[in-house]
């Protein structure tokens, strides 16, 4: 019936838990005939002829064709030489974009109501830049890059998503009062791009004030965009307010395709067990049917999720529950059949 | 009575609600008889011999001199040259740790109950360094500089601090998964210091694992130790939780003196009109005369301003009351007597 319009994705099932909630993200699109067909890949680090360890070509060439991906999580190999996968991919495919919504869920109450916010983060440089040199010994300078084109890139994904998603205002998160040159850049490269948003309503905030003011009232934010390491803060710190890793989405968007992962760790305490709650990949995967167009299959999906912990029968011990992770899949897919 | 040991204290009343707050102080510290004389500067820049604006010499030699200072909130002077008054200072008397207690007040109700952390920053480089270039046209890099010396010094403050303080645990927070070489060094430093102090809990953490972790339940830490902008985001994280920053009182530790400052804006808005709550300031002296060994006098201090907050007749606008700050400062006053 799809037949025709069927398109492949990238499926990197990860470690630990990953297999578990990979397997039922599979079996909710499934459920809902979701046109897409999966194409699993290892990205377990292979040693290149270089002799160095690196993400195998099959992976890469996969992504590069399909241009979308879903990654469950994945294990840093221990070790010096190993920097984190996740990172390593976020370079090889030059996803630029990290978009992170943290949203109340009914049903699931913490301390907040009504949280909706999006951290958009710049996700291809800054602190993560990797360049540190031991100048003498005891004194370690790391540099914290900032370009133009990347902070400009970003600001208009920021500001392009805000208005695609009918949001109303994007707040620029910075500490130019002490990185006057890094900082600033990235914050004059927002306010030009704001001017060429006249509808959408724009911000700028210190990093700090916006950590004081997101605990104390975090409805009045909405979407923030922001350099590396201050988006990677604020958006554990929201996923907290709406109640942790285990129940945010995640996408990393490249000017070639997109990735779409679950932040959480790997929980090798409760791997293979049953146990792990696949929310957060399910969520993730849900932006990436967005991302695609499917929207139908999106909402449709989605709201099954919502709707099975709003009624809170089949919660996963992360929860508060006693379901098993294939009783909440299961229970997902009759709400969508 | 006192007079032998009467000792001299610099203050700075600061910007905006500066004064009223800094004569509140005083009058307190006058109803609890306090055996301190205070020494007020002005530290308005002045264009020095150089052409450069710097802090009036007459205000360095005072702080040189008294080794204890309290310190109203600063306006930063607008235009591109000046760099934050604030900082100027730390960098000045070499001000190493920024001390940071936040602690849930009773009578004043937020989400959080029982939260009573101290944040301990870096406070002379890190993100801080203010080395900065623009290498081509929109290439921007800023050096972050972490040293073996001052990460060790600070390390060995939240130890010391810890014990002195009859504390558990010391967190270190860090991002040594990205910034292996800097934070790296600084977590090295920690550890080692650690193997020091044996009856100190010592535990390492990412810093977003630590914002996540800090808005789900901030009862699982007590001192956190960290590089300086990572302090930065936390300690106003945490003064949000339970209040904000009219609440929290911040004490820098020098190797030859202290300054102790609430943290919070000049309040322009409201400056002049017996409206400003002088809390933060008030409890930042209650930390300078503990840092001075007056510890009587600063409990007698700091519970007749809890127990006023407590009972809530005399609460100030920004904690939903109508009261002035004379009134709040009388009741404190009263109490003492
Ligand atoms: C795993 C780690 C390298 C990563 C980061 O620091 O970006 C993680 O915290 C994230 O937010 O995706
Ligand atoms: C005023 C500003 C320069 C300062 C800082 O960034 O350190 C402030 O936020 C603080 O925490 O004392």
């Amino acid at each position: 019936f799809y037949s025709s319009g069927v398109r492949k994705c990238t499926l990197i099932p990860g470690d630990g838990i990953g297999p578990e909630i990979s397997a039922a993200v599979q079996k909710i699109f499934a459920a809902a005939k979701v046109p897409v067909e999966w194409e699993s890949v290892d990205v377990t680090p292979v040693r290149g002829p270089d002799g160095k360890f690196g993400i195998p070509q099959a992976a890469i060439d996969s992504v590069n064709k399909n241009k979308v991906g879903l990654k469950g999580p994945l294990m840093t190999p221990v070790g010096k030489g190993h920097r984190s996968l996740n990172l390593a991919l976020r370079k090889e495919f030059n996803l630029y974009a990290n978009v992170r919504p943290c949203k109340s869920l009914e049903g699931y109450k913490t301390l907040y109501d009504h949280v909706d916010v999006v951290t958009i983060r710049e996700n291809t440089e800054g602190e993560y830049s990797g360049i540190e040199h031991e100048i003498v010994d005891g004194v370690v300078q790391s540099i914290k890059l900032i370009t133009e084109d990347a902070s400009r890139r970003v600001a208009e994904f920021a500001f392009q998503f805000t208005k695609e998603n009918n949001r109303q205002k994007v707040t620029a998160v910075h500490k130019a009062n002490i990185m006057r040159m890094s900082d600033g850049l990235f914050l004059r490269c927002c306010r030009d791009t704001a001017e060429k948003f006249p509808d959408v309503k724009f911000e700028e905030k210190y990093l700090d004030t916006v950590c004081l003011n997101m605990v104390q009232d975090p409805t009045q934010y909405d979407v923030l965009v922001m350099p590396n390491l201050y988006g990677d803060i604020l958006s554990d710190m929201c996923a907290g307010l709406v109640g942790g890793l285990g129940l945010t989405p995640s996408g990393n968007i490249g000017l070639n395709g997109a990735l779409f992962e679950s932040v959480h760790g790997t929980a090798p305490d409760i791997a293979g067990q049953d146990k792990a709650n696949p929310t957060a990949l399910l969520l993730s995967a849900v932006m990436m049917l967005k991302y695609m167009g499917l929207t139908e299959h999106a909402k449709k999906i989605e709201n099954a999720c919502y709707d099975t912990i709003k009624e809170g029968k089949y919660l996963t011990g992360d929860l508060g529950g006693k379901a098993k992770c294939s009783e909440f899949t299961n229970e997902i897919c009759s709400k969508i059949a």
